[in-house]
């Protein structure tokens, strides 16, 4: 999409370890978006600002155009660091962006800070922005929000602050043991298998201290008992979540929790919660992104 | 070392995925070792013989040299499958020994069988012949031994039999996620912290179901707390550590535990098991694999 110029009147910018993700906003919502893999882990300080420009450059115009970027760019390692914020606070607060000095002047840039929390320790850095954007969607929102993912995030929301929260392994170990350890070679392909998933869950939420050694018996099992990779891949992934929601119990026990991510990975944890008896609301991940940016985007509209 | 080939009575070989050790074996002992990273994971079926050839032509004659193989070798994707035995069973016995042909007629070659268990499914490969190396320096051994390792076993060993046992993925789990993981940020280096250690482990072992939720803390406390990298390696050991011990809680509660293995990492295993008051005897595991795989030798040193 290539929107006119003078209908952009901000960019919104998700720039994550791996991604990159660029949106021109208008007045009615997005009218342009656009994407790359200069993600923070491959670019160093120089190169940021000509990732950035190299997807929203068709999108300036005359004027100055305020962009307001959240995620991994705001950390140490990214383009400039946005000290975390302290919980208990709302998610996001005008008051903490990081305004970065840019070489082009057809753009003023505006980092969001992620959260820390110091007991225990804990931080997330764009999961804040997508929380804002659930409570601007629904701003009577209290309870509790689960970001499923990499490094899945649980948070208990009060009155419009982030409470405390928690974060899981979970996306990161399951890369790491069905494509990095000896259980690959029994999980090649992509295959999915709903009974395994529901075994992997029940075992390691009856279980959760026993995971140590479900994790083995996947490889015995596929040599011995000729489990399909189908069923070892979604065991693995059950056993994980498993061990997640049971050290998240004390979120969503007795409580309904919405799920905010990819739509099939929330659907997994919803299954799962639904086993226990926990309903879930979903939420899509851009859309809250978008929601999120969008509430600190009007003040800088109307004084850039 | 290059001993009188007259004087090599046979050849012991252990084979693991990453390495292949061989010893040259006379009436009083070892005369002579080699080593080379040609691992089963390294070689198509034709590389075997070629790479163990490599190693211990220097030690053949012109009688007929028995080689006998531990370890990887004997699997499905190794030299040729020696098909693993069910527990309850010794850990070894000659009649399962598998005789594979070889095109050098200077050598016999004989593998040896892994173990298997149908419920729980579980497999080992090498560390049967520790266990029977131990029982043959210790006759009379009832009890619980432990093989720390990339893949850990704990066995019930009873009248000279393995009862039953169980793998964790300790060791692996530490590379992937000290190597490879977000973690891996913290922990630059090879530096150590008992206190660390001793704290990983109290938090595992206390609340095990939580291990998820503990793993990200050590980012987060890298973080916000200063770990650190040492802090946060010997952390990490520690919560591994514990979460395996934790599992095999049936095991070692209110028994000594025999460790074979590597010394430092049983020294760390020692440690922590005195932590919960269980005494722990350390055997070196390379004199037990010996041991195991002399205790199969002999007969074949008279008959061949």
């Amino acid at each position: 999409m290539r929107p006119d110029q003078t209908a952009v009147n901000w960019i919104a910018v998700d720039w994550g370890t791996s991604n990159l993700r660029v949106w021109a906003m208008g007045a009615e919502g997005i009218i342009g978006t656009a994407s790359s893999d200069d993600g923070m882990g491959q670019l160093s300080p120089d190169q940021f600002e000509p990732a950035l420009l190299a997807l929203i450059a068709p999108w300036l115009g005359k004027g100055v155009t305020p962009v307001i970027a959240c995620g991994m760019v705001g950390s140490r390692q990214g383009w400039h660091e946005a000290p975390y914020r302290a919980v208990p606070c709302p998610p996001l607060d005008r008051a903490g962006l990081v305004q970065v000095p840019v070489q082009d002047a057809r753009i003023t840039l505006h980092l969001v800070p992620g959260l820390k929390q110091m007991k225990p320790a804990d931080v997330m850095r764009g999961e804040e922005t997508q929380i804002a954007g659930a409570l601007a969607l629904h701003p009577a929102f209290d309870g509790v929000m689960c970001l499923p993912g990499t490094h899945s995030k649980w948070a208990q929301i009060s009155a419009g602050e982030v409470v405390s929260f928690q974060t899981y392994m979970t996306g990161e170990l399951f890369a790491l043991l069905s494509e990095k350890s000896v259980l690959r070679h029994g999980m090649t392909g992509k295959g999915w298998d709903d009974a395994g998933f529901e075994a992997g869950l029940s075992a390691a939420l009856s279980r959760p201290d026993r995971i140590g050694a479900q994790l083995f018996s996947l490889r015995a099992e596929g040599l011995l008992a000729g489990l399909s990779p189908e069923q070892e891949r979604a065991r693995l992934s059950g056993l994980l979540i498993g061990v997640e929601l049971a050290a998240a119990k004390p979120y969503w026990l007795g409580q309904p929790v919405t799920l905010i991510g990819d739509e099939s990975l929330c659907q997994l944890y919803a299954r799962a919660l639904s086993v226990q008896g926990v309903e879930a609301r979903l939420l899509p991940a851009t859309e809250c992104t978008l929601a999120g940016l969008a509430s600190l985007a009007r003040p800088l509209e109307t004084t850039s």
